[in-house]
């Protein structure tokens, strides 16, 4: 995707392990793996049969968390690890996760990838009966409700607790007696059960089992959930009936190509995509290029289909790092060229294709075409392989406001202008609905959401950051 | 003293500053001053009356953990402060103070010094009621009385939060009104009221006053609290009636001699215990030398009332630092050479009196007289500035288990072959009360506790460790 | 490339900057586009024109080793650059670059891409005459030979210094008065000239030109110099005739795909490979799938030219970082899987035909098969865009013992056993020759050298470690 | 001394270790017990017999700079070390020591205590034969010296390179056959023979043998040096004939009180001063009291010879940290009060003798009787346990410039009225010559110069930094 850092941001993925010698490796590695669903902390809790745990979690990449003696310190064959999206504010201390509670003497843990979207109301409720937050998190709202819920079984505390908490949910827990699962009827979010030997893992994506050289075993089902102890796998039910609604945006961008969907790669949903691209918005010229790395599929599949070439017209640096703030005005545009060089010789005096994922603001699409232009590209057609973003999530992506897409900020008649491109068609919902499937949710670019939302409900810190008392953890 | 650091270790320093434009600073220096009462960790919170707040908190000394650039991200001009006593393993993060909930909209922080006795009853009550404690620290059980007393004031919210909790607690506090300070109705550990031009501050010692440039105003009496907000400062008055019982050990060793006890510094009460115990253990010597810097007062004490001249007989390396770990048995007993070196000319040939405050283990006590011996002392004679420990506190300093005591541990006919000396003496409680006050706390000296103590209620901590389910946070 | 971290590594980058208020920021962004090119160390000089210095090298990537507060005390308008390649011992921090020296009350400054090979001789002879060194760096010989040369003029002084020296090296200068570019007379490693309205830059490739926005002039020609000046540009040419053999690696591997050589871009060049591959090793598969990123290019020329689909069978990751000591033979191979990951619809059940640039060792080229076989493939079919690596690098490329080549270590015809592949095929050096040059060096795949070269004396660092004295700077 | 920390400031220590299992460890603890001879930069070069060498330096202080997992990958079983003063520019990196070349295979190292005073004029001579330096530090020069003299005989090398170098030196030096200590003839630094069993050790001051458990053999005399390796130790003298001028400043200010000058501890020899200083300048009065805590044996002597009691009126905190940038005019004068608190009972009403050993600007002393003063001290009487301050020194001690000496800068008739005292008196230059001997250079008090010195030949670094190019590495 051409869009900036913070344009669009996954919120978070998870990891659980289960009777593996080498649980701490296998979480970090599982983290490592989903790095690109959070970038700006992770954590692991593990533990031993004991009842002795252990947790480390900080703010970075997983990389800079964690090393071979933190790792030494993680004692224990089974636990859970979460990777954190990035915030530009000071507040994600405390926000951290795995969030963790000794309760009864018993130590119960959760990750969370999603959004609750009746969080502020559940918190009221429990505060007025005794209850306090440390966080402003809605995972810390779930976990209070399990952890209230009056059963000794893992499973019921799950189960009933979960009864009132409405919205996005891709859950891990970790009890003194296994690990868990489970996912919101909605299934927004994906995760997976995966299997080495006599070990078990859930994770948010299948890549995490790649890494592992541990089998994808299944998807954990829209409103249901597995529970693994000394007593083996077990499965359960939610009391809400399923209503399948999983995320577009998973297959358009987030998700990693080599993680599988439904059991075929989302690579291989997105050279659908790009194929689909081609036969809704054809367009003569003589190279197909992607924005890499995230549109690489989606071109490929434009450039199959199309019969025009692919040609490598953009290089994307992979050296991460903070962009300085420059002092000088004939820096300026450096925070793109950091990041894209163009290939001169591969466009210059062509009719080019640049097929992107998805546009979010279009300021770093503008400025990419612009070096497009610059190095001669002669016509510049912009394809787009998702539909345009019209409406904010609620459930479990961070977008900008709705005014700051692109498509309600710059006129339909100047676009092109705009973006300085010949052309720029998007798909349609229809046809990413024929690749995705109908049950998808694509309420980001239609509005239709699968559930009633109440935005200010579903927004604790937002809510809190304008109107309340709130505190920014260093 | 000459004990080791993991001998005897304070429970921590507070300090709280309101109506102040430089108070993240003020709080700063405050635990600057007050470094000697803990350096596992600090932390500081800090309140604009906008109601937002800024903390930061973390492992180390207080001039490790913050620095120019996050001392400019701390916006407030009210907040509380705390500094934590070392422990060895790496349970601690996850209980720095100040700790901090946000309830109903509502930021109330806390700082502790002390020990609750009933914590672990009071805290499985409400565990039982359905609340989620997140730290092993008794903190936190105070923290849920009182933001669970039902009423809007901070200072009735203190009142009725603090009923049943029993043991030793200097408290500051910051609600989104202002600060307080309340102390338990013994005044185990100490607690101050300061006042710079329109500034309050509370804190544990007087000396954090000094280096704001303040003015000590008075002490937090025992049983009683003071609120300050924009209404000015308010006074008030626990349920249960006070019945001080002072810690002697705060004048035997923990304070700082430039803070002031009772209207005199700690140092006037120093010199007063090295007069008597002149008194109560004259012997003849050349010389009284001191092992500095915590003796220093009583040994001048010990010279001016004998008459026999003070020298300066040990000298203390002020380099903090960790002691590596040595690959060689030729470096033996380089631990208390890296602290401690001894004046050769000052004792050479010469029969010595070396002044102590206090003695625990008795480990280093024997390693320093070593050192002289070596350096060619004829005759050393050990006198300690108080009585001999022999008993546990279970208010708020971490001591050793009671078979560790040196004279629990070596018999008293031995005593002064195992410290190589050719005689040793202890002052006796009735002298320690003659300068400290009747009411004093001696609990350890002693065993007379000022309230019934049963020692597994009064640690949560403990208690786990051995029976039930923990976790660490690295 | 197939190739672990360690096997093949480029010498270094360069980066100068003339007449730019922004010249540190400028050389910063010229080593952040060339950061393949080195990844120990790197270092920035500038100078005013007041003739005040300053400097910063460390150990690590740009990125960590520079930030805002440290660019900010970096005051000057010229300078130059380094970055460096990254070596397992701790001997770097000595040998770090830009080297400086004081002499006569004038600061001279030098950064080096490539491999002197008479320095051992250089330098044993200049000790004889008194001299000092304190690196274990060729480029130190050259500086010496420099400096000494009795000329105040910085082109005759270059002139002179370079006239005993022998082997590859593209050098950036910095004087009191400017700054200056030199590459030897077979111009084996890259140098180019770049322009940003009164700016001057001289850079090892042109990427580093982009980022900058800043236009490419020219090439430094071999056996040519420049120096820029407030006298503005002089071109002068080095005694020693030309006799060019440019390093075709760089063409294979090295460099970015988006920097020019020749005038055409590295990518142009690498589609030509693959499509010359084509020609000579043609085979019948369902896809062609490259090792990304450094065989996309040659791999969709190979696509291209056979008409056979290309296909993104391998993702790679970005998120750099340590491998951790595996605990567990569970967790083998982990390393390759923290690299790559197979999309198994892309190759299962499928002829696959896997392109590379070139194969070192072979150990990670059999580990990605590995990984294909895994998810399914039926057919691999390896082809290679380069002819086979056979003998050392002394020309400024790190490369494995000679006995450590797989076609050294691996009989001919068991080959396709060890890698686990159908077919293997290379390119010849006729047909490299034919895309980059027949002037250019095919030395490691051949043997053919350009110059004379005594392998012990072009290795000042190597011959100590075995003979002689020798110090680590931690 | 009550002078802040840039007032006066020692220019190094140094230390050697040779035949030691335990060398890298020897030498850490030698140089953490000789901290406070420089608190900028520490560095530890270590060698094996077998010819391989490791070092480490950098910034900051000893704790700080090594640590367990350093110290371990400094093998060796002899070498040397230094500890250098702070600075506050950035240009310390490339000037920290051991220094360290390679020459012609053989790697030799020096560490540095002193001045040269003609190093501008032999560094241009020897730049003039076509030698580069690196360093801005006169230490290079004499490492240059004594590595060009020819002879392959360490102890003549050092002899031959001495020949012509003037000022102050106290070095060791580490050769490939062992390390030696050589000493100016002057004798103005420090300089001292150890052993532990098998092992020789060589160190600015005695404590650095206490902390080790070594015991002092001699001296270094003037003009002396020692050469020790596995043929044992060898004793040379220097061809210039000795003329003893110990610096009088060791003993008043520079050196530990534990420490050794002429077989009597510096304590002993402070003790003498404070004595003097009663004869000299009796006064009456309640109480004398120290600067701590280098002022605390001469105001101990004072004590004892006068009968007026000693008392503790100042506490000093021993946190090291920086000072933070005060926000606001209210934190005024914190940095004093970071350091210094007064005893309110101690000295309220009082008449009090403040005793500190010397006063370079004065800035300090004022802000501490202002202290007193606030805490109501009746009278203050100043006594100085040495001379006026009022000449540079060329010898190893960093001064301020000579305007900025108390004496220069503040008219004798409102000295007093400056500094808030009563009375205000010096030792004089004769007393201090009956305590430390007729020979000692007491140049900053009398301008009497043991030796010629041309103020600018002296020092490389300030001339260059007003006339010529120099960088600062940061």
């Amino acid at each position: 995707m051409s869009h900036g850092k913070t344009d669009l941001r996954e919120k978070c993925g998870v990891i659980a392990a289960f009777n593996s010698s080498t649980a701490p490796y296998d979480i970090y590695l599982g983290l490592y793996a989903q790095q690109h669903r959070g970038q700006e902390g992770a954590g692991i809790i593990v533990c031993k049969e004991s009842g002795e745990y252990y947790m480390h979690k900080d703010i970075g990449v997983v990389t800079q968390i964690f090393n071979d003696e933190i790792l030494g310190k993680l004692h224990g064959n089974y636990g859970i690890g979460h990777v954190r999206y990035s915030t530009s504010g000071g507040c994600g201390k405390k926000d951290l996760q795995p969030l963790v509670v000794t309760h009864r003497d018993k130590v119960i843990s959760i990750a969370h990838n999603g959004n609750i979207t009746n969080a502020a109301k559940l918190k009221e409720a429990m505060e007025m009966e005794g209850s306090l937050f440390t966080t402003s998190s809605d995972t810390e709202v779930i976990l209070h409700k399990i952890v209230r819920a009056r059963s000794d079984s893992p499973i019921e505390k799950i189960r009933q607790g979960l009864k009132e908490v409405e919205g996005a949910y891709s859950l891990v827990l970790q009890f003194d007696q296994g690990v868990a699962a489970v996912r919101d009827p909605f299934g927004f979010r994906p995760l997976h059960v995966g299997k080495r030997e006599a070990a078990w893992y859930f994770a948010s994506e299948t890549c995490a089992f790649d890494i592992l050289g541990a089998e994808t075993v299944c998807e954990v089902q829209p409103g249901e959930g597995y529970f693994v102890s000394a007593s083996g796998l077990e499965h359960f039910t939610l009391d809400t009936p399923a209503t399948p609604a999983f995320c577009s945006f998973e297959v358009v961008y987030f998700s990693r190509p080599d993680s599988l969907y439904k059991g075929r790669s989302i690579h291989n949903h997105r050279l659908a995509l790009g194929k689909a691209l081609y036969e809704e918005q054809p367009v003569d010229a003589d190279i197909v290029t992607a924005v890499p790395d995230s549109s690489n599929s989606a071109a490929l599949g434009y450039a199959l289909a199309s019969g025009i070439p692919l040609d490598i017209g953009l290089i994307r640096s992979h050296y991460a790092g903070r962009t300085f703030i420059s002092p000088d005005a004939s820096l300026r545009d450096v925070k793109v060229r950091q990041k894209f060089n163009v290939v001169r010789d591969a466009v210059e005096g062509k009719r080019i294709i640049v097929v992107d994922d998805s546009i979010v603001r279009g300021t770093t699409s503008r400025k990419i075409i612009k070096l497009f232009r610059e190095k001669g590209a002669r016509e510049v057609h912009l394809r787009i392989a998702s539909p345009q973003l019209t409406h904010p999530c609620y459930f479990g992506i961070d977008m900008p406001d709705r005014q700051d897409f692109l498509v309600n900020k710059v006129p339909s008649d100047v676009l092109n202008t705009y973006l300085l491109v010949d052309s720029l068609a998007f798909l349609s919902p229809a046809s990413l609905a024929s690749v995705v499937g109908k049950s998808a949710c694509q309420a980001c670019f239609t509005g239709n959401y699968p559930m009633r939302v109440d935005p200010e409900g579903s927004r604790i810190e937002k809510r809190k950051e304008t109107k309340d008392a709130q505190y920014a953890y260093l």
